[in-house]
């Protein structure tokens, strides 16, 4: 039988031969990490390697995720479907071993990371979802929803401030299945890091109310021990503090900031086999080794002592049995978009004169007892963003059983813990702040395009339309830098029915995020027949139309909309008004749709309270844009409108402009 | 006399007043924080009030910047350029008082803050500034940099990333000038903060090096005996934690979350007024509360004590002082543009092929003996950003006489350290990471612009280019995003001798922030004539042209210039190729010019390694794009431009399609 160290040895060697065959590669938290690795993989970790999905399964979350090779190490080494000639293509185009680890791009790689920070993030919020799923779900003879997410991170996760904002809420919160391991190796890329870190990570998190433990994180038993410590530990988060040399093994570049980020070259291989007493050529693994990790057998037991679980709670409970399968497999109940159409049309009908926001919250009002898997939140904005409803019960330290957090003044790490509660299934989970401060988030919107996961982000106060608090609150360019993220869809309706349309979109987008955009100010609800209100969906649509062929369209998104109707009533001329509450959705139908709503030949002007570029898109080079040219001021909204140009005379003005 | 009590009231009734007034606002800080203020304002602040830019001033700044009238109410007390009608007219438009505090708006205005947590993390870079121009030109007879840095915040600047990536990095470089007083009050917009906010800020700050003070908040004498201890310790920063209850002096919404973002209403106005005992009527100072505040005498005796030091120094140290004065008045040394030019048309000269991020270097070389204002540094990325040079000092808790910083992984608390020193004066400051984290930051790039200061921004890995690190690391819809921020430039070069130039325009660049984003990969120098390298500098211009009307332009930045080059040469076609490293230095020329680069009427085709966007604005409706339209991948360079189309093959296809 293989001993620990040659079990973790099998990693160290992997991961250098891989980032040297590749060229490029970071083979030094791999190597300081392996000890830990084996024996949380070996003796902790319950997972099953063919079936990557298992829902109980725990969660293991590679946070410093340019040690991408321990991680895919640990996959082939266990027997997940990872070969090792997808380790010798590490790197190459189309395989499953990126650079960095990308959820999709193999089993068992539970998020993407390699933006520090983010993944403690996403193993914070996948807590929180194991946390309330078990709540929701639990019963006290059998409980289905029962497992531990671990986390490993770098000095670099520590110094980002995602990981403040995360693992503060964490410890308020009081998460006792959340273990995470600090690789504590004093390296980072600029080298000591003496001059710019911290030195006191223990006390910063017990300040945060975790438990911490000290050890050498290459002693084995010591990392067991402290597992077993930590798992002990109920009523809060863990921190297991390892001390280890990066480039475990390698005898030159070892310890040094040299082995971070680059293959350690042929001679320093060679040493560090001989350091290692490892005879194997490279990518040859001894059987004894594979046995020694081989993780098939023991995670198809654990897999079937949980099924077996399972059939039992069906039989005693089996309508919610039937209702975790369902919210585990992702699928939104049967009747929702019947339910979903009704409100629409209801809302059409009532014509109700309030702030999106306000139509949003309604609508969530109107969602909630359809969704039980809603699971939303604000980053203390609760008041303002309107994202509470009647049947909101909060999730703090004392109770799990809820469905809605004030994440606290921490945007980033709100989307990022949002990421997380949605990588773990269960949950369709929303959360909201002001739609400036998605900026603080904003690569935690493009994680979630990137790794194709439902989130949905709640944005209110859209534009100079929130008023008087200024130019640091005012959204303008945001508009279009949301647009420009490849897989998003962001709406930003006109009225209560839009918005309720926008709602119904996000949830149905399973695969994908949608950001929700909406106004602070009361916007004017507009009648539309049912053609119209079905067409919503597509993005844009023509809302208000002339009887012969338009000299002119107007194209505008949320509050322009009833400013481009209106002042296609004051002009003499033809003009077809077109609601394009959502670019990307438009986009996306096919060129006949689009030509009918944005007829060829015919010039437009855009109208939106924010910055033009993504305009000229849709209106060219011959076609004009009334939008914001500058940042906002602070003043009542009506007044900004004015000082702006967004009035009737200068819409009317520009429109002239273009025709004659 | 008035006492401390009546003192600090006015802050409160002025606050108050105005949000009535206003119809909206922030009460509760101002109150909350009236006593500490007044203590620090009267008895600890040096600043003359009828010379606010004065420069050894200390500096002031309200992290929580939705308290406003705090702020506004001490400028008017003291005797700063703010009228009565000025606070009358609190968040209307074009008036002093904006609904958050912006810098240039009115006197004594260091930093626009509204966003949570950015004013600690502006602070703390005017710490590191005035620590390391004090090193740099004070004598051990003469010290002319002697100032402290303050800072008020509340819970939610602390619940912030921002704050732990700031005050991380205060206490490790031991900034003993720097003191933060925290509202402790117990109360954020979602309420009483136990569910969401972390216990113990005390034994985060003890963790991250600071001394740290408890104090009742509403107790000047404790006030003020924990600034007299917070100055005594010189070799840590001072967070004195002030017990408060927001909005104190309403007698029914103080303590709660009510009165943190409304007006308190007449009623409960009343009622404050008679719980201070205030009798005067709104906007109605006392003559004697007045003269408590005024300290226009004692500011102007303050600086005259300074002005007296600074002439014995010019005295003995002439040089030394000229060229302080030059430093605090931002100007660049005279010989800088004639130097600059002499090194570009030698990198013409040169041609050397090199990435541009190696070409940003030796721009940084050559610029380094020029300019002993520059203070760089990188968010651990040093050796990858090659932002450092022969010259390069580090500062860090040891020393101060320095010109780098090796900032950590903290790419939005650097940024925001970056606006503080550039805030302070006497630096010209840039900060790098990987384009990518430009995201993390983003938010201080568009307070760098709405402040109208000169940070400079070095992104490297500017696209696919960067390879195998993979589609977390790529930059796709970066580039842009940055371009919609108004105010802006962003430079991305296509060789070495545009990287030189964009360099020179960052640093010409005093009143507006630049971005220069530089490729991993090496990029082909491209010849030039004499007045095409002068062309540069106008953000675009003509760099291969036809001898005949072009059929077609190309336009292209960064490493894809070289590509349409190659492209234009392969075509059967008249083809005009236009670099334009900076679309927002284009915008910025005249018709004339502008129209002979882009002739009107010429078909375009835009060829960049980033989403489309904004390329329509520049090539229209029947133009096209050679841009991305998905993420990244992870594989060698080469591969990826292939996968995605950065051939010459599929540039000539696209542009056939378009002329034929």
């Amino acid at each position: 039988m293989s001993s620990r160290k040659e079990l973790a040895n099998a990693i160290r060697v992997l991961s250098m031969d891989s980032v040297q065959k590749a060229k490029s590669g970071h083979p030094g938290a791999p190597m300081g990490m392996a000890d830990i690795a084996e024996v949380l993989w070996n003796d902790h970790l319950k997972y099953n390697p063919t079936s990557p999905n298992w829902p109980n399964r725990d969660r293991f979350v590679l946070s410093n995720g340019h040690g991408s090779m321990l991680l895919y190490s640990l996959l082939h080494l266990t027997g997940f479907d990872l070969t090792i000639d997808d380790i010798k293509n590490f790197r190459q185009l189309h395989s499953k071993t990126a650079g960095h680890p990308e959820y999709g791009y193999a089993d068992g790689i539970e998020t993407t990371t390699g933006p520090l920070g983010q993944g403690i993030a996403n193993a914070v919020g996948m807590a929180i979802a194991e946390r309330t799923l078990a709540a929701q779900f639990n019963k006290s003879d059998c409980a289905i929803v029962d497992h531990y997410t671990y986390v490993f991170m770098g000095d670099g996760c520590l110094m980002e401030g995602l990981s403040h904002e995360s693992c503060a809420m964490a410890g308020t919160l009081a998460l006792g299945k959340l273990i995470a391991f600090w690789d504590d190796n004093g390296i980072s890329i600029d080298g000591k890091i003496d001059d710019w870190m911290e030195r006191s990570v223990i006390d910063r998190f017990k300040s945060y109310n975790w438990h911490v433990i000290n050890i050498d994180g290459h002693d084995s038993n010591a990392i067991n021990k402290a597992i077993i410590e930590a798992k002990a530990v109920v009523d809060k988060p863990s921190l297991i503090c390892c001390k280890t040399i990066i480039g475990y093994g390698a005898p030159n570049a070892a310890g040094t900031h040299e082995c971070h980020g680059a293959p350690l070259g042929e001679d320093e291989i060679a040493a560090a086999r001989k350091e290692l007493n490892w005879n194997n050529p490279p990518f040859e693994i001894p059987a004894d080794i594979y046995n020694g990790w081989d993780h098939k057998k023991l995670g198809a037991n654990e897999e079937k002592a949980w099924n077996d679980k399972f059939a039992i709670y069906k039989d005693k409970y089996p309508e919610l049995a039937l209702e975790f399968e369902r919210r585990i497999a992702g699928k939104l109940p049967d009747n929702f978009v019947l339910e979903m159409d009704k409100f629409i049309a209801k809302t059409q009908t009532d014509m109700p004169n309030i702030a999106s926001r306000k139509a949003s919250q309604n609508t969530i009002e109107a969602m909630g007892p359809l969704l039980p898997e809603m699971f939303g939140g604000s980053a203390d904005l609760t008041g303002s963003n309107l994202t509470n409803w009647s049947g909101s019960v909060i999730v703090n330290a004392n109770n799990a059983n809820g469905n809605y957090i004030s994440w606290g003044v921490r945007e980033f790490g709100m989307a990022h813990m949002i990421n997380g509660i949605v990588l773990h299934g269960g949950f369709k989970a929303y959360g909201a702040t002001f739609f400036m401060f998605m900026e603080f988030m904003r690569n935690a919107l493009r994680m979630s395009s990137l790794m194709k996961i439902g989130a949905i982000y709640v944005y209110t106060h859209d534009s100079i339309g929130l008023g008087e608090d200024g130019p640091t609150h005012q959204p303008v360019e945001q508009m279009a830098t949301i647009r420009a993220i490849p897989n998003f869809q962001s709406w930003r309706p006109c009225d209560a029915i839009e918005s309720a349309v926008s709602w119904k979109i996000a949830m149905l987008r399973s695969n994908a995020p949608t950001a929700l955009i909406f106004s602070r100010q009361n916007l004017k609800p507009i009648e539309r027949n049912s053609l119209q209100v079905k067409n919503i969906e597509k993005g844009a649509y023509v809302i208000r139309d002339c009887e012969v062929k338009a000299d002119i369209i107007f194209i505008a998104t949320g509050s322009e909309v009833a400013l481009a109707i209106e002042a296609s009533e004051a002009i003499n001329a033809n003009v077809r008004v077109v609601s394009m509450p959502c670019c990307e959705a438009y986009d996306s139908q096919d060129k006949e749709y689009k030509d009918s709503v944005l007829t060829p030949g015919v010039k437009r002007l855009a109208i939106e309270a924010g910055v033009a570029d993504c305009w000229y898109k849709y209106v060219g080079l011959d076609g004009d844009v009334v939008c914001m040219t500058t940042f906002g001021e602070s003043a009542p909204a009506d007044d900004l409108f004015k000082e702006f140009g967004f009035t009737v005379q200068n819409v009317v003005a520009k429109a002239k402009a273009l025709i004659t």
